[in-house]
């Protein structure tokens, strides 16, 4: 993209993956969002701002502070803006950033609290959103997208984080690649899925883990399977089957948080 | 509805909540849905088949013997199915089901291992299916619908449970009806909320719970939360605020589940 703003059109044209697989960049809307975008330092191409839409003074400020600053700032009617928005309720502000990605060798030398998911062809936006909230709850260090499919900054994914795409690292990745990057198995490699016989509660997580996580449909494929060090299952009620996706991953995340931070003695 | 097939327009017309609470029925689809609401026992009312869609022996042979027990069946082509239908791949089987509520008095006297969820107004379909489909892994009660907006009914709700709906109990009480029920105080009445003090996992839940649940915006309501014996949240890394409400609810869940049913040792 030039230096001055993009079009509305530009904008628009980041719905599409292809658009923003080639140009690197994506459109996320809403105050909380820019906000967090900007203090984890993100580099933002430029603001879309719908002056009547704006309700908020921390947006405004953040506005004024990046026109100060050189930031070329898209200013759109609300008929514009709502043509942008995912939204039922758009709050008059947006951003075209810039993809930020790892490469696969910052997997290597983990920390001992190293806490990444792997994701393969996980196909919901909801969930992989939902999961990369939790991701950041927990302090994870990011999501490897195993798959083609996989696709962060998706609006909806986007959406779903809550903003914590910006507190994430994201990582491309193939099995391949994970596996070369973990050729001396410093990072233990736990899957997660339904036909496992571990519990996923009688496993340790103080080590440097990656959790892999399936497709909602057909779980873990043969070659993400066989880059686990083990596979884990939830337990459930006799004759149940499943867990949403997000939730299941959820669970794996928040026992190796709870065995890493422990709680007090129950009362 | 008569004994006769409900018509097309008939059916279409549950997608509509008034109509869905006049007439006590629903409309599900797909074929696991439909087999498990004929597992459960659930009063199915009439099936509506598209044969050219319907590719399940195990579907196929449930509409054949529910066609010879007298079950009203309206047979119907691809593209009125389609027009039923919520899915972009649609399965050719549906139910109009009878909804099954239970009384508030069924909170009275309570198992030692009751566990029930109490939903103030959450909004989101995906939200309140999903919790619902980890409450039924889980082994819980069923749901208490604490505000007149939560509808377990709705099919964007019915989708997200993947069935769990089915095996759950639901009941319809005002907070104060929940505290009438409870007079003695026999459920201990845990509240999930990012203000609270206690770390869910120092909480025991080796009584009957019911666990509340506010709305995803705004949390627990004053009269909501005057009914909590307790109230817990989920820790997470500093300066983060919040998890999705089907995640949160789920962690607090299976920290039941877990102190109730206690992993092996961790290897």
């Amino acid at each position: 993209m030039s230096a001055g703003p993009p079009t509305v059109e530009s904008v628009l044209a980041l719905r599409d993956r292809a658009v923003r697989d080639a140009t690197g960049r994506f459109f996320v809307e809403g105050v909380r969002f820019v906000i967090t975008a900007d203090r984890e330092g993100h580099a933002i191409d430029a603001l879309v701002v719908a002056p009547d839409l704006l309700h908020s003074a921390v947006a405004e400020q953040l506005v004024a502070r990046r026109r100060r600053t050189g930031t070329p700032v898209l200013d759109v009617d609300d008929a514009q803006f709502r043509a942008l928005s995912i939204l039922g309720e758009p709050q008059g502000i947006g951003a075209v950033v810039r993809q930020r990605w790892v490469p696969p060798s910052a997997l290597r030398d983990p920390h001992h609290n190293a806490l990444w998911i792997a994701a393969g062809a996980v196909r919901s936006p909801g969930n992989l959103g939902t999961l990369l909230r939790t991701a950041d709850a927990v302090g994870a260090d990011g999501l490897l997208c195993l798959s083609p499919v996989v696709d962060p900054h998706d609006p909806r994914v986007v959406r779903a984080t809550m903003g914590a795409l910006f507190a994430q690292h994201v990582c491309r990745v193939s099995p391949a690649q994970l596996r070369e990057a973990n050729r001396y198995g410093a990072l233990f490699v736990v899957g997660a899925t339904p036909d496992a016989d571990l519990d996923y509660r009688a496993l340790s997580y103080r080590r440097p883990i990656v959790l892999m996580i399936g497709s909602e449909r057909d779980g873990l494929r043969a070659d993400e399977r066989a880059l686990c060090d083990a596979v884990v299952r939830i337990p459930m009620r006799p004759h149940c089957d499943s867990l949403n996706l997000a939730v299941a991953a959820s669970l794996v995340l928040y026992e190796a948080y709870g065995q890493r931070h422990p709680a007090r003695r129950r009362r």
